[in-house]
């Protein structure tokens, strides 16, 4: 059985090396997706050749470009004809399922949330990720776009990160849980408390509280925190595992004897690199916004940008949309 | 020059292998210190033949126990002839320096904030942890004694902070970050915000904000945050740390070929584990109280009772209690 035909919107100037990482992402992902298709948001002289020599990918010239460094609120609002504004107008508009980004963060958040809009009875869009430390992931969220929540945002985020694990992850019944700092209900910061209290009886497949270790652990299928929380725990997560596999390259490299060692475990050792590689998860999804957008790294190289467009490929198939409308509204 | 006589009396019951362990680790303090005295709290069956056999060891017989699952505050209310509780009362009475328990966490906190009581001024204890990621170790606080604070408090956490660095890991400058989602100032959740608009003028040696990444970096001596936010880290750190050197090992060992190349990497890999093991840091310091209490993991393994007793030493020596008085007196 082959997949369904979709048609993902893509930001040819998305990254600190866009635009030809993207392209040969985009490249990547066609190769790999025979019934994907691609809208290419970015200058003429960028998107019109690259349409021109490649099957399945439509141009759409756009004239601005939105900085990492512009205020996004800002830059959503004046720069209407932006790569980035352009891409999520055209999910709006139904002329793509899905859009996919790796520019700057608050832009695409921006862009999404004003162009695309909420869905109803969302009132935080939440940025999510799957944690990749262990063999089985994890979708946490938020991680970055709400540093002050409520409780029921909280609950929000639980239903949405547990509709985007079932379409992308593929778990058909996961399980929630409340980052807090103890197992009991009752522990923990006021926020998480109220969140737990409400949780228990609004989020399926809750399990009440888990722990900073749980992030790596793969112990839940979803994991509810506030934004500030979650982007700590992120870029904790991503820092450590950076400098132990170093750690451990310089611990194995340090005499010829143990070079010699090394070389015989260069194998094992990229596949665990390669299992607690970000880059293959392919970006973070925006959810509770009525289109699909997944945002990836600026730092994104082509494998990355594939990845980040099979996913919003994969969402977009898996009409993560309406399950999140139809999660937030029971 | 040999150190200066000083006595830490340790929780003979504190910990899941207590009393052996524990005792084990007195040993092992007392014989990397010579001008170490100890005083033994714990039941009188177990403190006072170890007194009898060991020199510079005193027994004070106790004859009640307060349990990891007790309700702290309420415990130490009722439990007054507790191993803890007296522990507590021997540094308030000067019979003592400090105090080392690896028993109840909360209940550590609970006695030594209402038996020593708080330093004029402190209005939240804090407790502290170094973070041996990396290299350069770095003071974390507050990882869970508040779980919801104010910016003033945040602003005390950088000082008593400061004062433990100085002390503990003997930087006579120490910088101190705050740990937020951004570089900017503007940037991140409110009280992250506010509370850096008070440490630029509060805290000497501030260098703004960090983020999650900068916690195993070591970027920084001292990182402040709240005690919800800095439990969640140092859980995921353990965690994670443990986790891939777990999968470090496993992908070694999975061919006699591979088997045979680790036995050559055994070394700098016990190195690098040594070097993050959390155990050598020997527990984590109640900031703020009128007196040294230093709060080992339960699962402290005699090691870490001798490291953790050693840390109480240092810091006595190095009139912490006072240095944080005049901190927050400034």
């Amino acid at each position: 059985m082959t997949d369904s035909a979709v048609t993902i919107v893509v930001d040819a100037l998305g990254g600190d090396d866009a635009p030809p990482v993207v392209l040969a992402g985009v490249e990547a992902a066609l190769a790999a997706d025979p019934t994907l298709m691609i809208v290419l948001t970015g200058p003429a002289d960028v998107v019109d050749p690259f349409s021109a020599t490649h099957d399945r990918v439509r141009a759409v010239a756009t004239t601005e470009f939105i900085d990492m460094a512009e205020h996004p609120a800002n830059a959503v609002r004046t720069k209407k004809d932006s790569s980035i504004v352009v891409g999520c107008r055209l999910v709006r508009d139904k002329e793509a399922a899905g859009f996919f980004s790796a520019g700057s963060t608050g832009a695409c958040m921006a862009a999404a949330t004003l162009v695309m809009g909420r869905i109803p009875g969302v009132s935080r869009p939440a940025i999510a990720t799957v944690v990749p430390a262990s063999e089985r992931a994890s979708v946490l969220l938020d991680i970055g776009a709400n540093a002050d929540v409520k409780p029921e945002n909280l609950v929000q985020f639980g239903l949405m990160g547990r509709a985007y694990a079932q379409v992308v992850l593929g778990v058909s019944e996961p399980s929630v849980g409340l980052l807090n700092i103890g197992e009991e209900p009752t522990k923990g910061s006021m926020l998480a408390q109220e969140a737990h209290a409400l949780m228990v009886d609004a989020v399926p497949g809750f399990i009440g509280n888990v722990e900073g270790r749980d992030i790596a652990a793969g112990t839940t299928d979803v994991i509810v925190t506030d934004g500030f929380t979650g982007n700590v725990a992120l870029k904790l997560l991503e820092g450590l595992a950076k400098t132990l596999l170093t750690q451990v390259k310089d611990a194995m490299t340090s005499s010829p004897v143990r070079s010699l060692a090394a070389a015989v475990l260069r194998k094992p050792l990229m596949e665990l690199k390669e299992r607690i590689n970000p880059d293959v998860y392919g970006g973070a999804p925006l959810l509770g916004v009525r289109g699909i957008c997944i945002i990836g790294h600026g730092s994104s190289n082509a494998r990355a940008v594939a990845a980040g467009i099979a996913v919003a490929a994969r969402a977009a198939r898996g009409h993560l949309t309406g399950r999140i409308e139809q999660a937030v509204a029971l």
